[in-house]
Order: C-alpha cells, then sequence, then structure tokens
C-alpha cells in the first residue's frame, strides 16, 4: 500500500518517533496519551496529531495511543513490516563502519552483499558478509536486493548508481558527497555529513 | 552577529544551496534570475526568495542575484566565514573516515585533533593528526576549539559529549545513534544513517 501526498517532512519524522518507541517503549505505559507521547519525542503534539493524521486514526479517545500497535503502525507505513536486503558497494573506512553498525537490525535491514573494486578485499568476510568483486553486482538482480549504499569515492558515485540501478536496484542511499542523476522512479536519499556539521556554527552562542 | 527566528529547516537549506554554488559556480553566470537560480538549485523559486527574505535582500530586481555576493553573505549567515576547528572523539572506521574526508575544508572546516582510548591509535598520525589519548580532552579549552565530533560506540556517547562540553565545546555532531543530553545552549546535531536508510522503502515503487 502506498499513501499518496504525504509530506516529506512527515516521512522524515516517522522514523524518529519510530526509534523512539522502540529504543524506550519499556518506559512507557501500555497506552499513552498524545500530550505525553509528544513530551516523550520531544515535539508539539499538534505535530504528532497531524504527522499521524496522514494514515488515519491511531489514537482512541480518553485512552490514547496504545505504544505496541503504534509501533507497528508506523513500520508498515514506512514498509519495515518486511526484512529489507541492502547491497553496500565500496568497503574503504566508511563503507566498514556500515558493516559493522549494529543499529540497522531493529528497522529489519540488513546488508546482505558488499562490492569492492579492490582485489586485497574481494574475497575477505566482514562482518557476516564477503566483499564481492564490483564486477559482480549485476547478480543482485537474481538475488531481489532493491536497497544499494553507495560508500565509493565521489568519482565513482554515478558509475555505481548507474550499475546499481542496472542490477534492478529501486532506493539508493548515497554517502558521496556527489549528486547523482538517476531514473526520477528511482528514490536517492543523499546523507552529507558536510551539510550537517555546516549547519553548527550557526547555533552556536560564543 | 545572530539572526532570530529563522526556522530550522531554512537553515538545513542553506548549507544545500551554498554546496551547489560552490560546486557549480564555474557553470553560471555573473548574475542569475531567481527562477533560474532555483532550478539550478533544484527547489521552487518562492522557496528561494522565502529562504533569502530571512536575512534581506540579496538580488538585485531585473538582474537577478550575483553568484559570488551570493556566496559571501550564505557563508557569513552561517559563520563559515572563519576557520571552524573541530576535534574528532574516536577514531574507528567511521572517525577515520571523517579525518580522511576532504569534503569539509571547502566550508572552512578543519578537523584539528582526534582522541581516542585505543593505546595502539594514539600517536598514531591521521591525515594531518595527532590522535591523541582521550584522557587530554580538556586540552582543547586551551586550543579554543569550539566544535566536537562525537564517534564513538553508544554507550561512549554521553560521557564523551560531557568531557566536550567541560572542555569548552560549543556545538556538538553526534554520530553515535545515543541520544545525548547536555545544556540546551550547547547545540547538538544528530546524525543516524539508520534515520535516512529507514526513508528509503516508503518511497520505493515495486
Amino acid at each position: 500500500m502506498r499513501y499518496q501526498k504525504i509530506p516529506d517532512e512527515t516521512v522524515r519524522r516517522l522514523p524518529l518517533y519510530l526509534r523512539a518507541l522502540l529504543f524506550l517503549s519499556q518506559d512507557l505505559p501500555e497506552n499513552i496519551p498524545s500530550h505525553k507521547l509528544a513530551d516523550f519525542l520531544g515535539v508539539n503534539s499538534w505535530q504528532i496529531r497531524k504527522d499521524f493524521s496522514y494514515f488515519g486514526e491511531f489514537g482512541t479517545p480518553g485512552v490514547g495511543y496504545n505504544v505496541k500497535k503504534l509501533i507497528k503502525q508506523i513500520k508498515k507505513i514506512l514498509k519495515l513490516n518486511v526484512v529489507n536486503e541492502a547491497a553496500l558497494v565500496g568497503v574503504g573506512n566508511l563503507g566498514s563502519a556500515l558493516l559493522t553498525y549494529p543499529g540497522f537490525k531493529i528497522y529489519g535491514f540488513d546488508i546482505a552483499a558488499a562490492f569492492d573494486n579492490n582485489p586485497k578485499k574481494i574475497g575477505k568476510k566482514m562482518a557476516k558478509v564477503i566483499v564481492e568483486d564490483i564486477s559482480k553486482i549485476g547478480l543482485l538482480k537474481r538475488r531481489n536486493v532493491k536497497i544499494g549504499i553507495i560508500a565509493v569515492p565521489s568519482a565513482a558515485a554515478q558509475e555505481t548508481a548507474d550499475a546499481l540501478v542496472k542490477a534492478g536496484v529501486k532506493g539508493i542511499l548515497n554517502l558521496s558527497p556527489h549528486i547523482i542523476s538517476t531514473h526520477k522512479k528511482i528514490k536517492v536519499v543523499n546523507i552529507d555529513i558536510a551539510m550537517d556539521l555546516v549547519r553548527l556554527p550557526y547555533y552556536m552562542t560564543s
């Protein structure tokens, strides 16, 4: 099921709600009124009601939100109720950090494949994955992996994106600072750590 | 100079405008009308005019925006017109990736110090920085470093934040998934790569 016309900002906040609920649900009662949920999540209660309104009403008047049900609903909306397998391209420092990062599993993500062009890395086992030759990336199609993670140097980012799309990938997390261009049906999320670092000085009081 | 009441979303977009202008300004004319600038930046022109309106008018009617002046103005607003020195804590895979990342310099950032608690890493030179013992973190105060980057495991994130603040740091980029709590005058920007990965399946067409 695809929900239409949901603002990107709402889709950006839902994972934050989900994270808080997953990590801290043991501290919460079974049901929680929206103003308490808002306090807990650190946002306004109108924001929460608005964000949830796009998907129908989750809460019960006078009772509030059922925490377990809420987690289930958000996962369903974000299509995290199935295991999402991802392929990593580029096993340098950043790629290695991602492969060994334990934080994806709780959201149903599994880095199921890793590729590199460095003969010293190909064949090595990292986390639970054996690094494969980048020339074998086309095999992803058969394995039904739909998510690609780009952790290669900028100069190789575009050709990597093209190869991933050719191999059937529908969503790309791009960790290189290069802006990749691709078919508009392919969803690309860019993370450029510099863009977050750059926001700091503005807010800093001296 | 501190500008008040500017929405966070505008402060989030300004670095994106700056990045596009810095990397692609050679392809642009000296002056550019707002609708062409909008096309170039991939946003609506009302969005650009609104974002810039918080800081006074940069453009000249009938002429448009002067690209060089615009870069200068955005840098000034974001307080990037001086060199911002940062200290990195945690020189694991992720920390090493940051140390060797060439993309911070263009925005005036310099990772000027790095700390770890691993004796095998302390004293080693990485990029242009010698890794120091975490117990020496208090020395940052004397060196006037105001930005800290946390790339330690979750369990050590809070104590690292406390040590950075005690050493005079005013802004923190937190790359651990742990939500750190600190004095409200300290600006914390969190990057949890899982939060971006998690947004992908929602948008993906099967």
